[in-house]
């Protein structure tokens, strides 16, 4: 059992025997049920460098939303020198350290693929690097290059046709979440060792190549830890040894997760659930009189400004997917313990607190862990931060706990993983009700006229007969899953083979739990199309070639959002079916296949490829995101659809089922008291009812559509709302999806 | 069936729809069995461009060794611009291509391991490139440090005490020999369409990781074949489309060869088996007076010129281990086919008369595929040229062709696999006996003292009993082969990830078979201490440390290399019971793992590190090379003992089994004539009796002795001889090993 000085006052045994950041946690985190009155304000450092940051992004936007860039350095753990915000504020910056030597200078990424990282500089005027390009195609391989070289023609195809999409196969993964309180919990030198250990466990008899493979794995890792105390030195710091107060705590964890987004730049490099865990030093300091409240606040506005400016260089097409420049740090708050006790401390106050320290923002991606169980005090305050700045999100708990544990982290949007324990194959989503018109149309694509799918007969009746649509769609769903999944494991050997997220992996088990993540778009318009072609009689509109190209319901039909069974039950069904089929391919790593329903902004990219719907959505117009109920659909008010959404059985959708509503202040309520409480109730039940996940915007139509036409008014600088599975400032966003959202139900009763 | 107007003439099918080359020369070639009077001295184009090249190499060696050395440029198919032996001469060469843009200039070969690359740079007085150090230290790994990342510490205490030696693990594995011909048979879009195809083939339902690796594999071939045009166009030649003629022919197949030695620098770089099928070339331009003998003869000289002057960096410790820079161009001539025909044509004479119109040389490896159903007249030539020029060797076709068919080339200096099917993964060797001192010390080496292998009760015993002694040996030898074959599967894992033959291997079959090639070193002497123990008493001395460090034979014993059973017995259980154990171990992709006695000159360096053994041989002396008895073992000629090594059968050493041996000019007979009549007697009887290889020398000890005091006399400057596997320049060799060639057994009776 190891002992450090720096542990004095802690208790347990089991988390100094071997890395159990969890039993840490529990045996000394302090919970509170008390209100939001202790928080303090931010100090005066926090708020000149908040506002030297708010001038940085000024000035970003200003540029077309790239400040600086790299060009010539390969980002890396030991690339640059000591960054700040501002060279005259240094001393002001309670956590330090930034991607590059310079803020909101974008780093140069190429092991994802040589193309991307070149086409990001010069979208933005900047000249790529010759000797960079060189070293990038001649000797070493990317990634992106990897994929290319062994996918099938079908794949392409697919790809192509955007029957498959978002496929993470030209940047990182992402969707890993390093358990970042390893560093300050154990030190650096600790973690070596046990990595040593792992590599000397993992000389196993009759080794073959994929212990080999392993084994190198963890060379490269305990490579990164040496590369993460070369980093921290920069700085001035020696993250060896365990950190010995919450200052050094923050800092160290923060280390560890700046080691991940100089290394990857996966869609997703979220933080985990660090809250409880600073907490326990935080009390410590405070028990100990070496901290006050509002230095402990200001240690959590620095850490979170330091996640606010997070960025990674992008092409056009991967912004149009993801809009908004999002970097999904998500950080969450909350959630009950195995035991029953609520894990909620001050510190998720604090958290919360930052978006009224230093106003509202999309990252880090706050995200509460909610329980009815939680304290009230708590509920109530996360309600009123929804109310006034719809900057967070809610996951169920109690969904969740029973699959992951009480230290699962989300990696994404709203996926969850055992922190520290387990990560994800990330693997974008395939478009079920474009398969919905493969299986109509035989496999040929209806946009591009390509036989993209297998040459299926095509239906060629005037009007849709429900079995004869089910059971090609049954066959077309097939086809997709498999050669998803197969599309999916040429990424994932790829990746691991040219851009191993070592330093990561570094702060994760050796004996990794993997998830394979497949997602599903198009959903609600699947389930309403099958409903309209069950439910009443759908006729065929049929170009000269003849595709179906339109569709005519001749009557009404049950549409889902309405807590009409005879729709959820579809959607019930499709879920099940594609999960069912997925489960039936080889995956990667031997990795466990879940799947998602969830589409962030890319539910308008995914529409525009996407023809004529049997549910009476015209080609080209957006999917509806994620889980929700389709535009125009939801007849029955905020309450009925929430119920729809809950229906969906988690256990099928084990990477998530994003929900996003927009709940007008008036139907919420006469004032931010009553809209609070009112609020708090609808998630007690939303929740209660199983359901997984809750995006909370409070605002009404009136206010986007303000913000759309007079960007420049200052009150919109900041003004953020939630997407599906992330917020985003609504002026980041470009017209097209600033009429998506605006076009998306707005509750205007409950 | 493709038709090119190249092909007028050819005949036969197969050979046409798919790549077969074989069935391409079994249909057309013309047998020879004339004798050697058709032959043409060289051209006055030859000798101005040999006598440059030797001129080159007298400089070379005046040089220390390396006449010139590249550090700025990483070599590859399209690193440089084209290079001759002399500008001015540059159109005398009838074939053209180097490796770099100088004569005899070595290229920068940093994939196998940076450090041995630039070590060699600085061996020879080169400063190394600061840009390719930060490439293939920061960006790109190289197989040696993947190698170094994953072994375990047994295997770097056993690597280090030398008990497994000369492991493929800092450069190039080697042994993998293109089929060549197949560029100038098909002309390269011909074969990248065939890869295209079986590209398409291995998109395997349920594809998986070694499905994908394979698919990046032959995507990398094509790359590679691509590039080989661009290599060519360099020289002005388009080798898209076949050869045309013999000179394209043959130019072609240096391509394909030139594409192997650019891109690899593994020990063994052989040509292959491309006699027999330029003569189908030349007699069709022969036939339709497009050619002389004269030009045919030129064509041979100048390509085996050529193959003269490949060459590597190579660091000093190689250099101890593979003395006197060879590079294993094997390039075999003759045997028989699967019909029962002789494959000897004119174009065989061309290729051994190279030896008298250039003189004697170590390369290329020249190797007579043997039987005594050769045609009379050629097996005459051959002899002839042995005793004239003791620069070739001969392995017996008898015993290869049943294993391997009729179309083999031997891939390094003994090793026989078919051609452009087949592949090694080449394991150099384990040193057996030294794991007998293990067996007698309990595992710790008895040079270092350290516990190397398993810590298992010693012997303390005053005299040794054999049965004692062989329930351990048994014992030491399973440890031991496991051991060996867990290091290699490392090895080739990892040259596979970050040092892939992708040249080569765009030159062979898709599908290919790979064999899993160990070695034995230290043979003899394990044979007669074994002998030893069993038919005489062996007193154990020990040292301090209670170590047996020397042992003292109190009588006389039966000793390997005298036609004695009782020896030859022993020598066949331990090869039987090594290649048992080594069957019993999972080989890397599946590989039939297959083992060699043959250890070139590291005997010598094997020897150093190998203590003194029960048969009398001493701490530190040479080991008996490949599977020769030890010196002064052999008492009853050569005769006996020819049939000693001839008892060890060729399927339980399908690698090879290397014997070399010396021969006084007196004892072979009284002229010329009379010795070459009576060589070829000694080699049928000697290959009839099932034996595998001989390297055969003719000349006496006193004209090594005067070789060695007098290097500078113009008669030795190519004064050539066989060792264990190879031929070498005596005077290229190190005084040590000089003096290991002078002490072995030369034969002064039959």
């Amino acid at each position: 059992m190891a002992q450090f000085e720096q542990w004095a006052g802690f208790t347990g045994r089991n988390w100094k025997s071997s890395v159990d950041v969890r039993d840490f946690i529990q045996n000394n985190y302090t919970p509170y049920d008390g209100d939001e009155s202790f928080l303090e304000g931010p100090t005066e450092g926090t708020e000149k460098l908040w506002g030297k940051l708010q001038e940085l992004q000024k000035e970003e936007r200003a540029k077309g939303g790239v400040l600086d860039m790299e060009t010539e350095i390969v980002s890396g753990l030991t690339a640059y020198g000591p960054g700040y915000i501002s060279e005259e504020l240094k001393d002001l910056e309670k956590i330090v350290g930034l991607q590059t030597d310079k803020p909101l200078k974008r780093a140069f990424m190429p092991y994802g693929g040589i193309k991307m990282a070149e086409q990001a500089c010069t979208t933005y005027g900047y000249q790529p690097s010759e000797k960079l390009h060189e070293i990038f195609t001649k000797y070493h391989k990317t990634h992106n290059q990897g994929v290319f070289d062994i996918y099938t023609p079908e794949m392409k195809k697919a790809r192509h046709n955007k029957i498959i999409t978002g496929l993470p196969d030209t940047y990182g993964r992402g969707r890993i979440v390093g358990d970042y309180r390893r560093v300050a919990l154990y030190g650096i030198d600790f973690l070596i060792e046990k990595k040593h250990y792992d590599f000397e466990r993992y000389a196993r008899h009759g080794m073959k190549g994929t212990d080999f493979r392993l084994r190198e794995e963890v060379a490269d890792q305990i490579r990164a830890l040496q590369d993460m105390k070369v980093m921290a030195s920069v700085y001035g710091f020696d993250i060896s040894q365990p950190a010995k107060d919450a200052r050094e705590a923050a800092q160290w964890l923060y280390f560890g997760y700046l080691a991940a987004i100089k290394t990857q730049n996966g869609a997703a490099m979220s933080v985990g659930r660090v809250s409880t865990f600073l907490d326990i030093y935080i009390e410590r300091d405070l028990k100990n009189g070496t901290i006050t409240e509002a230095e402990a606040q200001e240690l959590i506005d620095h850490m979170v400004m330091k996640f606010r400016m997070v960025k990674f260089a992008r092409i056009p097409s991967y912004n149009e997917l993801f809009s908004g420049d999002p970097v999904w740090a998500t950080l969450e708050v909350a959630g009950l313990g195995q035991d029953g006790r609520s894990m909620v401390t001050k510190n998720d106050f604090r958290f919360l607190h930052t978006l009224e320290n230093m106003g509202p923002s999309p990252e880090p991606n706050l995200t509460v862990l909610y329980s009815e169980r939680l304290p009230e005090n708590f509920r109530k305050y996360a309600a009123h931060i929804s109310v006034t700045t719809s900057s967070i999100q809610y996951e169920n708990d109690d969904v969740m706990r029973p699959v992951w544990g009480d230290d699962y982290s989300i990696c994404c949007c709203v996926s969850a993983t055992q922190t520290g324990k387990e990560i994800q194959f990330f693997g974008a989503r395939a478009n079920l009700a474009k398969c919905l018109l493969y299986a109509i149309n035989g496999g040929v694509d209806e946009k591009t006229k390509q036989q993209v799918g297998p040459a299926y007969k095509p239906i060629t009746s005037e009007y849709l007969d429900y079995d004869e649509v089910m059971e090609k769609y049954d066959d077309m769903m097939e086809w997709l899953s498999k050669l998803y999944v197969d599309t999916l494991n040429m990424i994932h050997y790829m990746h691991d083979k040219y851009y191993y997220e070592a330093a990561e992996m570094a702060l994760i088990d050796t004996n990794v739990r993997r998830t394979f993540a497949t997602g599903i778009a198009g959903f609600s318009h699947v389930v309403d199309s099958l409903s309209a072609i069950k439910y009443t009689k759908v006729k065929v509109i049929r170009d000269e070639d003849g595709l179906a190209v339109g569709f005519e319901p001749e009557g009404d039909f049950p549409r889902y959002g309405n807590d009409d069974d005879r729709a959820d039950d579809i959607a019930i069904w499709i879920l099940k079916t594609f999960m069912h089929k997925l489960s039936k391919c080889h995956t990667y790593r031997d990795s466990e296949p879940t799947t998602s329903i969830l589409t962030i902004t890319s539910n308008v990219v995914y529409g525009k490829a996407t023809g004529t719907l049997p549910d009476g959505r015209k080609a080209g117009e957006p999917l509806s995101p994620g889980a929700n109920p389709s535009y125009g659909a939801e007849k029955n008010g905020l309450l009925a659809s929430l119920n729809s959404v809950a229906k969906l059985p988690y256990e099928l959708a084990l990477d998530g089922i994003s929900n996003t509503q927009t709940i007008s202040p008036d139907a919420l309520g006469h004032n931010d008291e009553e809209r609070t409480n009112n609020l708090v109730t609808v998630m007690d039940g939303y929740f209660k009812k199983g359901a997984h996940h809750l995006n909370v915007n409070v605002f009404g139509t009136e206010k986007l559509i303000d913000a759309m036409e007079h960007p420049e008014k200052p009150e919109y600088a900041n003004f953020t709302i939630r997407v599906s599975g992330y917020a985003v400032k609504f002026i980041d966003l470009t017209r097209e999806q600033q009429m998506d959202v605006i076009s998306r139900t707005c509750h205007g009763t409950m």
